[in-house]
């Protein structure tokens, strides 16, 4: 242990449904991150996303995504999400923290349990095996919730044309990745902080800003 | 349940280092299964081989045996090794067995042990809770464990070319897996049935069909 002890860095997720903002509040939180200071040093912001954020994951993640005629099993689907973030944590996340940088992620393992747990209906305590099997006690320090009713994150995300006819249909799945959403909120009421995301931009961002200096001192 | 209780399928698996005759032996057990017949009836017997055994667990399996510069973590290598078993078993092994099917595969979780654990130095109890994870009760009922030296598996394997100058450097690598392959069989005795690797071909044989005899009534 050296006298001078390294700033731990802290980790940041942003988590919510389709069309929601979270590009938008990323780019809040970054800005704002980066044109603050702690003990008159500016803060080193490592900006990453889920799945993927190192080549392998994003490799790992192509299996994932790439249509085959071979039902790919549940477990599987699991331990390959769960691979992929072990490469994220070991080679991106980790190490920044460990240096004190500070991270912000586009989505973390919230989304696995609001996803593929409620949405997709994958057992919740298989999820919480490997979870605690990758992660250790690793944890986003704050995660931010960006919720809206379905219809207006789908109505947005559709405008921008990323959503098809088929996804738009699929209103039912991404209600019950909204419950699931709730569901870990509560089950950990410190580490998240709701954004509502109804608002018009200003006030969404001034609710981001108040998010930053209650829980990160900003 | 129906009255007529499927035929239970039995798992058999054969193990062990490099050159020390799997190939041989395993034509050895698929010709006395083919030969043999239960209530009357033959057995339907399914081969396959690990890592592997589906398309899919053989992307994953690419995944793994990629060169890049990018050093893959343990954790995301014994989480890629889990999830192509986990399709594996879903998809081939299982289904199998349960139409009351023979599986013989060429290779299986000891191989993880022996290569991942004892040759790479994984945490044992790591491998020990994806396997629990990925299999839950589903062991083989029998392993073959071939045995030799490391020197003749090694020299006989680099007589075919399929050993490289450095390959057949790492014998201490090798000394490591038959060491694994060993503390594997001693945990679990019943299981396991060592055959002598080093006897000429005719007496392995009857090594392995009165293991066959003993073991599965064959």
């Amino acid at each position: 242990m050296s006298a001078a002890q390294p700033l731990k860095g802290r980790f940041i997720t942003v988590e919510g449904t389709e069309g929601v903002g979270k590009s938008t509040n990323i780019a809040f939180i970054k800005k704002r991150i980066e044109s603050a200071c702690i003990g008159g040093e500016k803060i080193e912001l490592v900006m990453t996303r889920e799945p993927g954020g190192t080549e392998l994951a994003e490799e790992i993640r192509q299996i994932l995504l790439t249509p085959r005629s071979e039902t790919m099993s549940v477990d599987t689907e699991l331990l390959l999400v769960f691979a992929a973030r072990a490469q994220h944590i070991n080679s991106v996340i980790a190490p920044a923290l460990a240096r004190g940088a500070w991270v912000l992620s586009d989505r973390f393992t919230d989304a696995t349990y609001a996803y593929q747990g409620y949405g997709r209906g994958i057992d919740i305590t298989r999820i919480r095996q490997l979870e605690s099997f990758v992660q250790g006690d690793l944890r986003p320090d704050l995660t931010l919730l960006l919720d809206a009713p379905v219809e207006l994150g789908l109505a947005r995300a559709s405008a921008r044309g990323e959503l098809d006819r088929i996804e738009l249909e699929k209103k039912c799945f991404f209600e019950k990745v909204r419950a699931g959403y709730a569901a870990q909120m509560q089950r950990e009421p410190e580490r998240f902080s709701l954004v509502d995301a109804t608002q018009n931009l200003c006030d969404v961002k001034n609710q981001v800003h108040r998010i930053l200096a209650d829980k990160l001192g900003l």
